[in-house]
């Protein structure tokens, strides 16, 4: 899934070539000469429904792609856990490699809901264009036909994330085609459940765990390139957590007019106590809020500086005038932790508003974590805020002795744990090999992210397995992922070949 | 309707007659032979259904007590309206009269729920002791049985407001029989439509200028006493207005993790202003919030300190600990202006709660007026306090231009424009005769309520007709009125007729 922020302006890719490395004259030729199969493969495997319910289609979709590889010389199986959607496991040695690669697919895709699709979510579809650029349904091409890199394919996991299927396919048959051997052995987990929350990630790698082990890095084909289309490898994500806070008022709603300034009003009460937890620049004032955060390295502070700046574009796109941060780009911003209000709740307004006190107020409040924090301890240090507000708080709703006890009373709920964030550091050995490899193959307009803002349980690689991590993203920004209409680009499912076949065969 | 505060204690009715008026020998003789009459009468009266949108059942109650009043020499009439339920006008004039009063009772009462009903609404039935006090069902009483003043009579209007009509109606026929006559000129205005609004009253009382002109105070026959079961008058209500306040974030709700830190948050932008508004204590922070209140004359200010002090009580039944004003008591409390958060949203609390940042955060603000509080001044500070605090205020959703130009945007509704509060001077001629001839009725236990906490139309007759309007509660306290079970204590039955009759032949 990956979601990531999309531009509405289409920014071309520009494709500089920084060096040859010696897979790309076999994965160029290879699409040169099977472009039109290639696609036509590709609208084949999407037009398998796979939403993670549907068993059936799922364990035809895992069948299915097991058999391409199967082919291909890697060795496949599927893993199994009692209820759960099989995860695609393959393996191909390399003799005398000294490092072994894992490519994470998801071959499950979003829910659809078919009334929001131009076409049949499953019934792919190639257009000449964007259709948000008024592009046109065409036929999909003969062998002969000049592909151009702007079409798209239209069908449900185009971009998320059937699309890394293909590209590491075709960098296989394209590298065997030319008997360019891999310089890694080479490993794959396509999971079947990601849309599903990855319920039973963890019991698999868990129960895989001899498998998985000789694994050096772990590489997350999933997510959208940057909206300036350059192309990026993400290290980390963000983790998350939360709570809900419901402060009280008297036992019941009271009328406005017969107590309205004697009764303690808590959509007020809880105004005061969201506002002291942040100031009006966006810093959040809870203790020790920042202290945890594991600060970038040098290397990596200098590769965040030459992102491309998003927030002028972003800003006029969402009408925004004001960004919390004090003008600091969303690039850095995301790399902190955030304390954000998802929902406000205290009687009614609008139509339903009635004349009353309402008797409480609620604010459910979503904390992302970046590297050190630990959810529990941010949430600890959340409700030690509250209490310096003068709180009592409480757990479960508070009984007449204890309202009658506290001048202030908060209900804490953490709504569940949450998890930790992720991210590899970009010195790390073999997180560097990739960096060095691709930047060889794309140049200076490789963009090193250090963390993506969103969550993945990607910490189940990296603190579980204690392994590398990093995410190869190759859709397209505007790829209209977890949508309608959901679409690749053709030009990235070619540069998603060539990158398959750049890192395959990296020598450092 | 004007609801109280309820208390679950109940505290006896004390009867001290200090002096003895003149017709209190005549009602009391007549309650005492005619009790059970009484009863059967109002059990009647009850029977007939009184849902304001019931227009055939109203009409039936209004043909019904015109009859009963024009039997007893009153000139009846009802005065119509196209499409609105009529109000039972009458005039008694008494030859050398030189003051002339007009009772205003309403005849609908509050819509009814019978599924939370013990028995019918409109199947009264006679309790030994309230039903929370574990009273039973007894048959109404033979003209021989001893009436015990703690029964109740359930059903609906009881308490509100059917009962002040038997007290007239039996007032009158008490001091009838007596041969004792009025000292004042009276007037009826029954009106049929209060709980649905008095949507039409207004245009009722311009109509009808001229029937209403001679009248010197009107006595509002509505409301429960005071909780402690003391006798009270009551001399005005707040006002009442309030807005509805937006503020903006992105013009669509955003993912919390790819934007949290970075993108503005509209509920913590909200919380900042509703903050600002109110400070911890209950003060509201708007500018020249409280410059307009009209004082409380010394007399005023005497009577008010005697006023029982509910605050423990109140505190102990709704479990509060804290309350707004330092302190200070509820009946001092609802003599100023106030500022409530009636409602907050924003997004979604609870299982709904998703991992965005909303789009909007939402507070519907109300605001309660005293004498001397323009409703739309008011507004207008509350508006300037939120330009104080930065915002751009809009009227209308703000257009993509208006986004990007402003920092903080406000979208302010004004709900309605809301109406001033009533406050008849307790010094004011006519209204210290009714002062003077009910406490030579109940002596020094008499609570003089300078104006109850909620809002009722009562400015169109003080401000708008320029005239005295004092409310005169009978019903108990806990009559249950609104609500399921609604009942009437036969001790305030008498004591209502004992105060009509004391009002209708009051000398001073």
């Amino acid at each position: 899934m990956i979601q990531r922020i999309i531009l509405a302006g289409l920014i071309f890719c520009t494709s500089v070539f920084a060096g040859e490395p010696q897979s790309l004259k076999a994965t160029r030729s290879w699409v040169k000469n099977n472009g039109a199969t290639i696609l036509k493969d590709f609208a084949y495997l999407l037009s398998m429904p796979n939403v993670a319910s549907d068993r059936e289609n799922i364990r035809k979709n895992a069948e299915y792609i097991r058999g391409l590889f199967q082919k291909r010389g890697f060795e496949m199986q599927l893993l199994e856990i009692d209820g759960a959607n099989p995860i695609i496991y393959g393996e191909y040695n390399t003799p005398g490699a000294k490092r072994t690669l894992c490519f994470y697919v998801h071959y499950d895709g979003q829910p659809v809901d078919s009334t929001k699709w131009m076409h049949g979510p499953f019934e792919p579809i190639l257009y000449d264009a964007a259709m948000d650029a008024e592009g046109k349904p065409i036929p999909f091409p003969e062998k002969q036909t000049k592909i151009d890199p702007e079409w798209r394919i239209y069908g449900r996991s185009a971009g998320d994330d059937k699309a890394p299927i293909m590209t590491i396919l075709n960098a296989v048959d394209a590298l065997q085609s030319s008997k360019i051997g891999f310089t890694s052995n080479i490993k794959l987990f396509f999971e079947g459940e990601e849309e599903a929350g990855s319920i039973n990630l963890k019991e698999h790698l868990i129960k895989n765990k001899v498998l998985l082990d000789d694994i050096d890095i772990w590489l997350f084909c999933d997510g959208p390139m940057h909206q300036s289309r350059q192309p990026q490898l993400v290290f980390g994500v963000r983790g998350v957590t939360g709570m809900e806070i419901t402060v009280y008022g008297a036992i019941r709603s009271l009328h406005s007019g017969h107590y309205g300034n004697w009764a303690p009003v808590p959509g007020q009460s809880l105004a005061h106590l969201i506002a002291s937890m942040k100031d009006e620049t966006g810093k959040v004032l809870v203790d020790g809020f920042y202290d945890t955060v594991e600060p970038l390295s040098e290397f990596e502070r200098l590769e965040l500086s030459k992102i491309p700046d998003v927030d002028i574009q972003l800003k006029t796109e969402l009408g925004l005038a004001f960004t919390e941060g004090k003008g600091r780009s969303i690039n850095e911003r995301l790399l902190l932790p955030s304390l954000t209000i998802k929902g406000l709740s205290s009687g009614n307004v609008g139509k339903k508003a009635r004349n009353v006190i309402p008797s409480t107020a609620t604010a459910a409040i979503g904390v992302r974590l970046v590297k050190g924090n630990d959810p529990i301890d941010m949430l600890d240090k959340v409700e030690a805020h509250i209490r310096k507000q003068g709180f009592h708080i409480v757990y479960n709703d508070p009984d007449m002795e204890t309202r009658r006890k506290y001048q202030k009373i908060a209900k804490v709920n953490r709504r569940g744990s949450g998890y930790i964030a992720s991210r590899t550091s970009m010195e790390e050995p073999n997180a560097k090999a990739i960096i060095d490899a691709t930047r060889k193959f794309v140049g200076d307009k490789l963009i090193l992210m250090p963390a993506l803002g969103g969550s993945l349980p990607i910490y189940l690689f990296t603190d579980m397995l204690q392994k590398p991590a990093i995410i190869i993203p190759i859709a397209n920004h505007d790829n209209n992922q977890h949508a309608a209409n959901e679409n690749l680009r053709i030009a990235n499912l070619w540069y998603g070949i060539d990158l398959m076949g750049v890192i395959m065969t990296m020598r450092n």
